[in-house]
């Protein structure tokens, strides 16, 4: 085993990998980074390879190669090679799975080789086996859920300490719980490549990551959760899949979940993945996202796995993906939000407009101790097309008592 | 596919099997049953052999049967004539894989079967799949979780209802979630059957159900209920395996669990597995536990996994499981409660008992609105061996004031 990306989940691979119980199945070969001199540690064997070049790998006896540098360049050609060459790949690149993934998995059947994933959705929880193996027998219909660590853990601590979102995020990136430039985390990108990936295993469905509709969670304020309390909910980043009438609905976004169901109660930085079947109904998976350990064991499993299989048969090829109409339209109750410079007339300017487009609000809602000068107040509508909501509130947005654009959220029981 | 036993599960599964993107993979050759005349159903192909004849079955040329007939007898001795003849076989049976599983495992390798019994064990909740294969890199050593539905619908009904017990069961068994005789699922040897398989899988461990305890949720009464949430606690059936320092501890028995905590929110008859390992942290598997439709889901599960592997290699030996001290001791925090005929030094004799035993009381609690005549109270002890506290329970038994045996339950987020 050649180990490329010797960082948090590297080594925490090959701490697992040279325990005493997969000594007899697992020799690490070669470490492979960046500056690898100063990546040297004491407790690797002697006779493993420290280098720098990707090459020295390639042309090595090495059986699998754990991919673990992340990104698309230059670890997609590197796999590409790997695989190429016979060699299987582990890997934990979610974002080199979702958007290459069945062209990589066709160039692994080609060579014989394998290529597993099972770190790249999830970390430490065992949903992509789950979903394939022991829910082979069902006809899945939906995958949501909690996919990103740092989102939940940004919203719970804008909840639970009433900050700002800037003041979260900066707490988050000084806990190590987010990067510097954290807009792969916040704006939904880390999430698609996830739900793109639990949609091909769960759902068979083919879906590019760019077709899935992104909203950040940067919008949401200390005031929308006041709002979501309110309302017997709170504020998750939900990643969701759902096909129905052969239109497959996906989307990134921050959502009003019920304070009791499980959304609400994953803590932190945990990952929650709920299936529904045709046949056996709702499965939870949840557990640690994320972190060296558990996305180790994840990667260390695949390996497990690797070991105990045959060589790929050459015949082999997996059943073929379904391609859908895919939309970014979320048929769901719904929650706005306006953020405005108060005045006589708002409800009645924002009332009208929303008539005008044949929505029916539900409720409104504005608590006291804002400021008059930079009102937070909200306004829930019942089921409605998320576009057309959108197009709504763009209308308003222009209003000149609109101190920043209206956020508006879905609620995820209210979900057609 | 031969189906032996058409019951609820064995119709379900035929259900699935004849959707069209099964027919490819698979065809019913025999449903088998007694009283077989009484079981036809007009949906299922007409080549099918209806029959009561296991030996028919076993002469013809079928690759794979399915058991659902449940039991020891004869459901042990048709598996191993199965499997002798070299035919695979897919089974829900936990109490056959918990008592002879290791056994028939053994016998499937030296005839290049394949055994799987994904559905005994939390019905379509994929755990065993997830634990043997997605946290395989892991080291767990801890399993425990909710693994009785029936026992969770009674013990959910007393506490919302303020119903006895004998009134949930009453009405468990005319929902058709108990069955006539009971004792199976509220006495413990149920979720017994399904924690000897749980820890053969994620903790290696080679166990007879014998060497479980189980407690019966019986005793549990609605004032239970009251005095648990006083505690912020409520009441469940736990199940639970956990290794430390090389002794297996492990027991069947209704636990206090916190209100807030993942095993007070399983809903009705759903169930709940958690793992812990020692890379990868906590891991939960939620879902429906019982029924036709998700049980069916894990044995098609198993089925297309079967499909899709290759001949059971000759030489193909499993990891030796490992063999235990097996504790039926549980360090922790413990919950009694007394029903006694009030008098003067009642709780002056209790505490006296309890001190020479060397246990120190937490807490009292005694609600207001009970008869005097038969009043529920309890006490909450510190950390203590449940033996040494069993003991002492033991001696205030005989005291003329009780009405009947005190009642003992652990903490289980307070178990050392």
């Amino acid at each position: 085993v050649a180990i490329a990306g010797f960082g948090m989940v590297g080594s925490a691979v090959a701490k697992i990998l040279t325990q005493q119980e997969y000594a007899q199945l697992f020799r690490i070969t070669h470490v492979l980074n960046r500056r690898i001199a100063e990546k040297r540690v004491a407790w690797i064997p002697e006779d493993v390879i420290w280098t720098e070049a990707f090459e020295e790998v390639l042309a090595s006896d090495v059986d699998i190669v754990v991919e673990l540098i992340g990104g698309l360049t230059p670890a997609g050609d590197w796999v590409k090679r790997a695989l190429a060459a016979g060699k299987s790949v582990v890997t934990a690149n979610k974002q080199l799975i979702a958007a290459e993934g069945l062209e990589l998995s066709a160039l692994a059947r080609a060579h014989r080789a394998h290529l597993a994933f099972g770190a790249s959705v999830a970390g430490g929880i065992p949903v992509l086996s789950g979903l394939q193996g022991g829910l082979a027998g069902d006809r899945l219909a939906k995958v949501s859920g909690i996919l990103n660590g740092t989102c939940n853990y940004i919203l719970t601590r804008v909840e639970s300490e009433g900050v700002s979102f800037a003041q979260a995020l900066a707490e988050a990136q000084r806990a190590g719980f987010a990067e510097a430039d954290p807009s792969s985390d916040v704006d939904g990108a880390d999430a698609r490549a996830k739900i793109v990936i639990l949609a091909r295993v769960a759902l068979r469905a083919h879906i590019e990551p760019e077709e899935v509709v992104c909203r950040s969670i940067r919008p949401i304020s200390a005031a929308d959760f006041c709002y979501a309390h309110e309302l017997g909910c709170t504020i998750r980043q939900i990643a969701s899949a759902a096909v129905h009438d052969n239109v497959l609905h996906t989307s990134v976004q921050p959502m009003l979940v019920g304070r009791n169901s499980p959304y609400a109660r994953v803590d932190g930085a945990q990952n929650l993945v709920v299936s529904t079947g045709c046949f056996g109904g709702e499965t939870s998976f949840s557990g640690t996202g994320a972190g060296g350990g558990p996305t180790a064991v994840a990667v260390v499993s695949d390996l497990v796995a690797i070991a105990g299989s045959e060589q790929v048969p050459a015949t082999s090829a997996p059943p073929a993906l379904r391609r859908f109409t895919v939309s970014a339209d979320t048929l769901a109750a719904h929650y706005t939000r306006f953020l405005v410079n108060d005045r006589p007339g708002i409800l009645a300017k924002i009332t009208a407009v929303f008539a005008e487009h044949g929505m029916n609000v539900d409720a409104v809602l504005q608590l006291p101790g804002f400021s008059k000068q930079a009102l937070p107040f909200a306004i829930t509508v019942e089921p409605c097309s998320q576009l057309i909501l959108a197009e709504a509130l763009h209308q308003l947005r222009a209003l000149e008592f609109m101190i920043e654009p209206p956020l508006c959220m879905p609620f995820l029981e209210r979900t057609a």
